[in-house]
């Protein structure tokens, strides 16, 4: 754009003016001032008529993210009730992706192939399938205490379970039950290189799911804490060397494992330490009244790292449901858990940066408290405690193990750390606000408020020990009024928050158009490496070569019995085999492979009213199944628009009664097409190899080597051109012996794989151009 | 914002100076220079650090909606293979709601609340649950031709059925299965005043669902249209009142209805008119070849009023599954199909917002057709046909109904209309380019990249009689590299295109996190008037109030043989009952009514380990089921964060063992607080009712009442403060008596309403600080 001949003006002003009119700040004035194409606004206009603020305008920029262009970090939010786990970029908070991890769902196929079935299979539940999960903890792989990227965890607090998501292909890949608790809520957190990774039980209750009534609550219900083994080089946790430890029956929530100092420790709190038990309906005051009577709960304070030694004992655990629990008893005995008085139904457990301070909110004490791990570590080894809780354990006195008590504001509940030395981040649900502080002093910074009601809050990598500062996420629970209406059920309302400056400035409002997130993790974009493609033929779910993976013309219908097994290909345009004739009651079991490399060329496929539904990214296979109990005639298609052609890439099962009795017909004569309509093809696809000369042409004329998008598609482009090949073989054959209907029809697959490729190559074209490349010699 | 006093000094520069910096422009200005906190950054500064052109932020300052501001538009698109709806604000493209319509989805708890599932059962085919669908295109209820925002439809492609959605609530409330379809596509379309929705068929199958070999395609494969009849006042699909007409196996595609000229008509396209059957595994070329051979397909042209008509007469129509079919030998006596040549494979057919014209692209013809309306009048007046279709269509020639022809570009796709008379926008899938044209003069205007291949596009009202212009969305096929990779399946990208200017502008790029969308619609977002709540005890699916409402005070548990039926409320934070005794083999069906009459006061309801799962909005009464098969412990709590005392919202479900033997226990002793702790208790209560005294001082001093939102707090804020007046007194009642320990406990309860009160009331306080709220008398 250029800039307009009167700016140049302004250089004769006085020195004051030529301070600030440089020649960057003409650009900028330009910008303001002159449309970027004749009838177009200025930004002037833009902020007129839109109602903007300067400080909007300010927030636009800092969170606009150009085509093309990347996010600076990645976010995984839990999903809530929905059983996902969702994935968005940050700055500009649009979703990238909802992961399923417990529900069936139909996009990404899960739970409708065989493959994924197997996955959400393991986290059946006293032989229930259970169809949903109440996603709450994200925890993404650490290595020396940082996010390395490769694997992300999540829990499911209703039915007690924990799940592993492979950041190369974003799939869930394992789902475990916990064998000792009935509900959970303090996991997934993972140790500094990801040993183990932690959960603990949320509502106490008998440990491995006996029954005992609540009349025995004191003597039989339990809570604890779950570590499971993970194993890095097959991406899965071991539940053979997995543990447990009891401990009472206090409703742990969440907890942290620390870092550095605190290294080889873990911290849980828990509520409802007055282990009441609520009955509206018998005339006794509700659960809310009597799990708040008290003005403190209990940190709990585990060695985990002694505890692994402990359970790798013989005679030092019980096995429960074939699970190693270390007993409250053996526990105390080993020194392996301590109590801490903490504040009031507390949720957030966040250790330092540094491993040095533990800050505990309670959301019914208006103060955060910071504990000093040098404090407790001297108490523990001086054993100087207050006493002992009823079940035995040893119980630090709050004012032994304090560093600094801060008034924050109301309804405290979750802490999160910025790159700053010292500097925390701490929610404020009753207030909506979200707190600033300096955990070494104790001193409130800044506060600002929200909308409405923050649960969590999130900063990049700011429960590592290496936190990125920059931006803050506030997970809002209520967003009331923040967006268009859409009926009573609301998104719910992730605020950024800028936290670079002095001030924190409210960026950005995101609803959540599906799920309730709870907590959410934050990694930076460059630490993700992904794949587009899969070595063909592989099971996605187990990482493993398929022993159904079907390559180019080994596609088969095979019968044995009444099971008749498919093993079949996808690729731009058209399903091998295309017709499936079985019979009523047939058992149909269909083996797909995609065998397309370029990304993003996913296929689907359905057979229509028969539940059949699949998505095949390229390099998968994959299978379905079923009954084919109802005769007739089901179409089956892709179900992802792929191509062009996509709407023809059909087919049809047909299912025969029993006792079908053939009638007579015939499909469309073999003499349709002529020698001149042969002909006509055959231009056609001389003029459009024309185009496509053309447009190879300008790419090999370009430095297109130098943008990898480019070369990929290339690459693509060539495939499809390649196998154009055979058809025109084909085609000249059957011209040649005088057939010219299947010649005309062979001559038109030529062209589809023509008109495919030279798709592909004016995307390359219209990429050069737009990128600048450059003309070579 | 202050602007610097430098900036006076350029007053004192040249005319042409002053022409430019004006005072509005001096507030910019400071913009670009002066920090907005003294830390902070300029626009200048982020525009370079974040590598920002001239155009990228023109095209965020078009997007950004700040906090608490509203969109212009709200879309609605298909979600594909995820079986949803998808809604989403434009100019901010920030999505705000899945809508689950064939497919079961937990946070919505739809397929899981025995409510929803009877909607879900109405979907089943052959016996069999479909637990997903292939959504394509969703079209909003018209009134005179444009949208009123009332109801929603949107169908399955797959397993052919309808769907309508209540815009009043957003929620799914009938699926209607196609009678006489395999599959389908051309659906939902809507006519004029939401008389009939139409779907046609995709593939060609015997209607009714008959096997016939693919040897008899010509005798027995038929296609076909269906008009459903809408009955607007009870929302719902009337199938007795609908009819379908059957049509030549020729694969019909997408449909429109006629408007204003061509009103009481309805146009659907085809491709494969070949009636071709592919067979590679046969040595035949692939339905891609086959189908795409011939130079053009077939446009019908439906009576769909006078078909109406035909349809109510006895003996005009044959019943298939019990269903009114216009066999095509009646259509073509009573005059009520015609066929008219159309490009190659098209997809769109679109008439034009007057009614003259209708507007078809063939994906494999470069040529855009427009059809005249008074031409194809005047052919069927004149019968001026060039001959008949093998089932004795009469065919109107190309040339005697064609307006006129225009070359837009490769893979013409769907066209959408523009706010000023005569501009179309036609996508391009094969070029991935949108075209703009004139339609009446035949001319190319004006061409935009996308990323990349382009389906089918979007402007607001775009296929209505009254097109709003300003934007356009490409609902493009492939994201490629567009976003930060989240492995092998990629989201898609909708891309944001600003058309008020007369140039087309990209402004921004949309990833969809699930679901691959076909089609989208946009409506102007004040037509849309959600409700936030429902009456006390509705069953939402029906509308109905329910039998099982429930009011503070009727909660129960009965007992009837080994049926347990539960009826009970859920308000912040408690569930009543808390306890809930059945006994191992009983079935347990559990009645809940969210008694909130707050905006956003969703409650949650989980069993662990039964795959129980509801979301109650505020109103709502929905029942869940399970059988207490397995005897145990097992808690529930709210899934949904509803206050700060959300995890204490919990209970249990005790499943006691057969021939279980009671061993003694005892909850907590009733003595454990004393005098002392209920006076500590009763001094917090009368501290938080200090805080509280003075919140609301600020709100009434304030001309609160002017902000709806603030009044709706003071509301939510009064009821909760009034529920505190029964526990206190309880609390009173105790303590009188001597029952220290109940007596603190019921306090507990007071402080518990008192401390939800004084969230709501900060909030407001908050929002009135936020919004100049101004001191009264």
């Amino acid at each position: 754009m250029e800039v307009k001949e009167g700016m140049d003006s302004t250089r004769t002003g006085s020195d004051r003016t030529r301070r600030f009119l440089r020649l960057a700040t003409l650009a900028l004035l330009a910008l303001l001032l002159v449309p970027v194409t004749t009838s177009a606004e200025t930004l002037q206009q833009v902020l007129k008529r839109r109602g903007l603020s300067q400080q909007d305008v300010l927030a636009a920029a800092k969170t606009y993210v150009p085509t093309g262009k990347r996010d600076e970090y990645v976010a995984f939010a839990s999903g809530g009730q929905s059983g996902m786990v969702i994935v968005y970029g940050i700055p500009s908070m649009r979703i990238l992706k909802y992961i399923a991890v417990f529900n069936p769902e139909p996009w990404q196929a899960y739970g409708f192939d065989e493959e994924s079935k197997a996955v959400l299979n393991q986290g059946r539940i006293n032989g229930k399938d259970i169809t949903w999960g109440d996603t709450h903890h994200p925890a993404i792989s650490e290595t020396a205490g940082d996010y390395d990227g490769q694997f992300l965890f999540i829990n499911d607090k209703a039915n007690p379970r924990l799940a592993v998501i492979d950041l190369h292909d974003f799939e869930t890949k394992q789902i475990v039950v916990s064998p000792v608790f009935q509900s959970e809520h303090g996991g997934a957190f993972v140790s500094e290189n990801t040993e183990y990774v932690m959960e603990a039980v949320q509502y106490p209750a008998p440990l491995g799911g006996e029954y005992s009534p609540l009349e025995r609550f004191n003597e039989d219900y339990r809570g604890g804490v779950t570590y499971w083994k993970f194993n890095r080089e097959i991406g899965r946790l071991e539940p053979k060397n997995s543990f447990s430890m009891e401990l009472p029956p206090y409703s742990q929530d969440l907890s942290d494992f620390g870092k550095l100092a605190s290294s080889g420790w873990s911290f849980t709190n828990s509520f409802c330490s007055e282990r009441y038990v609520g009955g509206i309906e018998r005339g006794r005051p509700p659960f809310e009244a009597g799990c708040s009577a008290k003005d403190t709960d209990y940190l709990h304070v585990i060695n985990w790292r002694k505890a692994a030694q402990v359970a790798a004992q013989p005679g030092k655990t019980k096995l429960i449901n074939g699970h190693k629990v270390i007993m409250m008893d053996t526990a105390i005995q080993e020194g392996l858990v301590y109590l801490i008085p903490e504040p009031k139904s507390p949720h957030g457990v966040d250790v330092t940066p540094d491993g040095d301070y533990i800050v505990i909110s309670g959301k019914l004490d208006s103060h955060t408290y910071v504990y000093s791990w040098k404090k407790i570590q001297a108490a523990m080894a001086a054993k100087n405690f207050e006493g002992k809780d009823p079940y035995g354990i040893p119980i630090i006195g709050l004012q032994t193990a304090l560093h600094t008590q801060v008034p924050l504001g109301l309804g405290p509940l979750h802490t999160q750390y910025d790159s700053k030395k010292g500097i925390a981040y701490t929610s404020l649900y009753v207030d909506s606000m979200v707190a600033r502080w300096d955990y070494i002093n104790g001193k409130l910074l800044d506060r600002l408020p929200i909308h409405y009601n923050i649960g969590h809050l999130m900063t990049m990598h700011g429960d590592t020990v290496k936190p990125r500062g920059k931006y803050l996420v506030s997970l809002n629970k209520l967003a009331i009024d923040r967006f268009q209406p859409v009926g009573p059920l609301h998104p719910q309302n992730h605020q950024l928050i800028d936290i670079a400056g002095d001030n924190m400035q409210l960026l950005y409002d995101m609803p959540l158009p599906l799920g309730e997130p709870h907590y959410t993790v934050a990694i930076d974009a460059t630490l993700l490496k992904p794949a587009v493609r899969y070595k063909v033929g592989t099971n996605t779910r187990t990482g493993e070569i398929s022993p159904h993976k079907t390559r180019a013309g080994e596609e088969r219908i095979e019968r044995d019995g009444n099971k008749v097994s498919v093993h079949g290909t996808l690729i731009r345009s058209h399903i091998t085999p295309e017709i499936i004739e079985v019979d009523e009651g047939d058992e149909v079991t269909i083996h797909l492979t995609n065998l397309e490399r370029a990304q993003d060329q996913t296929h689907g496929f359905t057979v229509s009213k028969y539940n059949v539904n699949g998505s095949w990214e390229p390099g998968k296979t994959a299978t379905v199944k079923f009954t084919a109990d109802t005769p007739g005639v089901f179409p089956f298609y892709c179900t992802e628009f792929c191509s062009a052609l996509h709407l023809e890439m059909q087919g049809y099962v047909l299912v025969k009664p029993k006792g079908y009795k053939a009638k007579v017909g015939a499909l469309m004569p073999k003499d349709q097409y002529t020698q001149a309509d042969y002909e006509k093809q055959v231009k056609a696809c001389n003029e459009t190899q024309t185009v496509i000369d053309s447009v190879v042409g300008f790419i090999t004329e370009r430095n297109y080597k130098d943008f990898p998008p480019v070369v990929a598609l290339v690459e693509d482009a060539t495939e499809q051109l390649g196998y154009a090949d055979g058809p025109k073989q084909k085609a000249a054959e059957e011209a040649a012996a005088g057939n010219y209907h299947s010649a005309t029809l062979w001559a038109g697959q030529w062209w589809q794989y023509q008109v495919k490729a030279a798709d592909i190559g004016l995307r390359a074209k219209t990429y050069l151009e737009q990128h600048g490349a450059k003309k070579v010699q």
